[in-house]
């Protein structure tokens, strides 16, 4: 027997609808490509949007296909994604910061129709269009004195839009319709593309509003740092809107004068960001003795963060950091690091260690660290474990099958993440899957190792990597770069180390190198170390330790 | 095309399963029949609520049969409701509060297959069970020791799961299976039943966990003073699980001495209830000097709340009333009063206009005003219009087909208040669409005119009714009931009201009464009103005016 009770599909744009309708004068501020500050309000872009649909479909845009987006955090881009999913198509994002031919790759690999590019990517448009013939359309997003000179055509959004009516109808299709589509940074392997459904970004929407996780109100002005090509800005494209919080989206101006500036001008309550932007921030805010106004609160995520970030901004500045984890097939957002009652009634030293880690599950999700044959393992806050995840949320597989088939037997996606999850329910990455080392059926985290060693005051950089051994499969070793003009013997690290570790966690070799190479997105690049150190063989005879 | 997410039904089973799993060891505590305070946990809830599943599916309750609870809050109805959704029956609360013709009308129409109930509902039952043939068995939500003395056969709650596994399959239906079943009062011919579904009471509890709506988190501790057997108390029956939130269940003992206790003892930091329990704890307050403890803020529905409670618990107690508005139908919760960023700018005084509406519109429902021939009227905050609703959760129909089609041609459903909804979105209910007068094409709201009147000093209550008029269809009377040892003339109320209201609003009469008849609710009585009010005709000409 079904309940008797409406059925309304859940697609995103009745968000945006909504917005236009009962917050249509909360405002969206945008930084533009010039510099420039504009304004419109939710039932301003809701009407652009409505255009943008119109002039896609005088194009021949048809549902399920690919609309591309290369652009930075802006209205018209927010109007433009309305305008596009709104009739069904699928929304691309494009990352602008990767290289071009990574960018031709996934462009070709979505088969993507159109392109609509912030002006600034003009001359990334010049190679990566000759690489890329699926692309039958360039529309800037500007207007007609923005365009940049390009040896391709191209049109300027206002013109492109100008015309059309603001009437247009949305909706109105399955609710598993696919909706956006994402492409994994591939650290591994080639980029693979996520397809989001109008019901797992709509619920996602739902999920993430909730106190304990973004928490997001009308009286909200939300600094929308987190690029729109991140997971959908981890979904706040579409919670914002749901709940009318005033949009401050900051272009590609993302140095810490720039931001602070709109914090303070702007009156923003609430920020997502990834650590580095508020390393700049604080940064910033220490030369000009600067403050920040109405911030209350930010979630930050895509790396851990810091704990001198989580102390100055909290001890200093009133702002309370809550971390967030998720990633691309994630919608992103999974665990979230608010405090339970019994960690918020701690002095707030006592509630750092929990802040440090990277949270608790959000409802509607399914969570598991299981060893490598795919057993459960406890929730002790030490054991480590492959981290799991299963919802309505998560990808279940990648666009055109690549990957093959990617959940397990009882319908989990693996994260490539080894994590532990305390008694308490706190959930901290510990390694990816691929660097930790399995060093006697137990594993060490490269991660922690690395944090540890580069405490060391003579050190640069640090990195560990596992290299085989006979008995024990896998053995740490630690890379040091030391801080130029800095000398060390192979001792000195061991002896820092020394306490503060398990033994059996002590690496058998310090090695020292000119480099450790960091990758495009200033992580250490494993992958180029291991390769570098494929002639290595360990000093010991591999029948101790 | 379709997004490439898990398929994961949204069913209700899984919220109790996530408290149980990341929230285990928060507590539920319950005033049982005898007064004492009981403790468990969602862990421990959860294991007995598989018990009760097991116990159900040893009777043979199948999917989709009705299993009916007749109980106040309290952690045992708790485990008996999701031990029922999570095997598929249909949760199905009778309201004890009702006459005892109209419960056997209910169960009888539902077709209830058995009753779990509180044991002071013993009496009750010896009414109802002989005219309910339906019903095959009966629980009592106590121990052994507990059991009533009754003429029917009857089981106690704790040996009928005292052997069963606290292992049980649950979930795997479709989303759109029904969960439970609720009768509306019925203040118009018989109640009639709204089948919750699964889909739509999980995606009513993600979306009232919003910071504007219940803004629920694992730091709350909330007192569920508001029945379960009110629409799923308000959805919190749900939304608590879901975030961790700790339960503290009253039982019977709603009076202020009572609620006052838990609210200190437990460490309440938020409420859900009607006006009347508010002014019920206030006066205790008064009187006893006492203190609100921890609690922060509280949800109030059901009635509009008076000015007075806003005011008092917010200057004396420092607790922010939220007004929030629904019905049985809209799962309930479609309206809440929370501020735009521009009120809650404002000082409080000028906020309060705001808190005394019912409130804005929660993302994923539509709402609109009409006429009686169903156009759109303006969101101006003056006309009156047929508020009429649409989304997910709110009912496409009731149990049985009964009341027919109840939706419009745009899929809306009526229902059946009067309001007006301002420029900023806030929706204030002004009357119920069968007592508002409707006078030469515009409406005069009843509410309003018996609101006004009754601030007359010699006035003990008063009730506004529309009578047949030639020229402008219906014309108000205002019928008084006088203070004990008052008296006063006719035109004492109408100087009363002059300059207080429009000119055409003015009663065309006034009649003193002995009584105004109350309804079981408390509320006026309108339809017994008009029905001793049949021989009434204008003492005027009916031509003028």
């Amino acid at each position: 027997m079904q309940g008797l009770m409406q059925d309304v599909p859940l697609t995103l744009d009745r968000l945006f609808d909504h917005a236009a309708r009962w917050h249509g004068a909360r405002e969206i501020v945008s930084r533009d490509a010039d510099g420039r500050v504009s304004r419109t309000t939710y039932a301003g872009a809701h009407a652009r949007a409505k255009q943008v649909s119109n002039a896609l479909r005088a194009m021949g845009v048809r549902e399920g296909e690919r609309v591309a987006t290369l652009a930075w955090n802006g209205a018209r881009h927010l109007e433009a994604w309305y305008g596009a999913i709104g009739i069904g198509a699928v929304l691309h994002t494009l990352n602008p910061r990767l290289f071009p031919e990574q960018i031709a790759y996934i462009a070709n690999h979505a088969q993507d129709r159109m392109i609509l590019a912030d002006p600034g990517c003009a001359p990334l448009l010049e190679t990566l269009l000759p690489q890329v013939p699926s692309v039958r359309d360039v529309i800037f997003l500007c207007d007609e004195a923005g365009m940049p000179r390009t040896s391709f055509a191209a049109r300027d959004y206002e013109s492109w839009i100008a015309d059309q009516s603001q009437q247009a109808a949305w909706g109105g299709f399955d609710e598993r319709l696919a909706a956006g589509l994402c492409y994994t940074s591939g650290t591994t392997g080639n980029p693979k593309g996520v397809l989001y459904g109008h019901r797992s970004n709509y619920i996602h929407a739902l999920m993430t509003l909730q106190v304990d996780a973004l928490a997001l109100s009308a009286r909200d002005t939300v600094l929308l740092v987190v690029p729109m090509y991140h997971a959908n800005a981890w979904g706040v494209v579409y919670s914002a809107p749901c709940v009318g919080a005033k949009l401050v989206l900051p272009g590609q101006r993302l140095d810490g004068a720039s931001l602070h500036e709109l914090i303070l001008s702007e009156g923003v309550t609430y920020s997502a960001a990834v650590p580095t932007v508020w390393q700049m921030i604080l940064a910033h805010l220490k030369e000009t003795k600067g403050n920040l106004g109405k911030l209350e609160r930010v979630t930050i995520g895509g790396a851990a963060c810091p704990e001198s970030i989580i102390r100055t901004l909290h001890d200093e500045y009133g702002v309370d950091v809550i971390q967030g984890w998720g990633m691309t097939e994630t919608s992103p957002l999974a665990t979230v690091s608010h405090p339970t009652a019994e960690i918020a009634a701690l002095p707030f030293d006592q509630q750092v260690p929990f802040k440090l880690k990277q949270g608790r599950l959000l409802c509607n999700l399914d969570l598991k660290l299981t060893d490598d044959e795919g057993r459960r393992l406890p929730h002790d806050g030490k054991t480590f474990g492959r981290l799991k995840i299963k919802g309505e949320t998560i990808a279940s597989g990648y666009f055109g099958g690549e990957g093959g088939d990617v959940l397990d037997e009882e319908g989990f996606f693996d994260t490539g993440d080894v994590s532990t999850i305390d008694a308490r329910g706190y959930m901290q990455i510990t390694d990816r899957a691929k660097d930790v080392i399995k060093s006697g059926g137990e594993w060490i985290s490269s991660i922690d190792l690395e944090n540890i060693a580069v405490g060391h005051p003579k050190a640069h950089l640090c990195a560990v990597i596992g290299v085989t051994h006979p008995k024990w499969d896998e053995r740490p070793i630690l890379l040091v770069q030391l801080k130029p003009g800095e000398s060390a013997e192979k001792r000195d690290f061991i002896d820092f180390l020394d306490g503060k570790i398990a033994k059996w966690w002590m690496p058998d070799d310090v090695v020292f190198v000119d480099e450790i190479p960091l990758g495009a997105t200033g992580k250490i690049d494993k992958k180029l170390i291991r390769q570098r150190m494929q002639g290595y063989a360990l000093p010991f005879d591999g029948t101790s330790r």
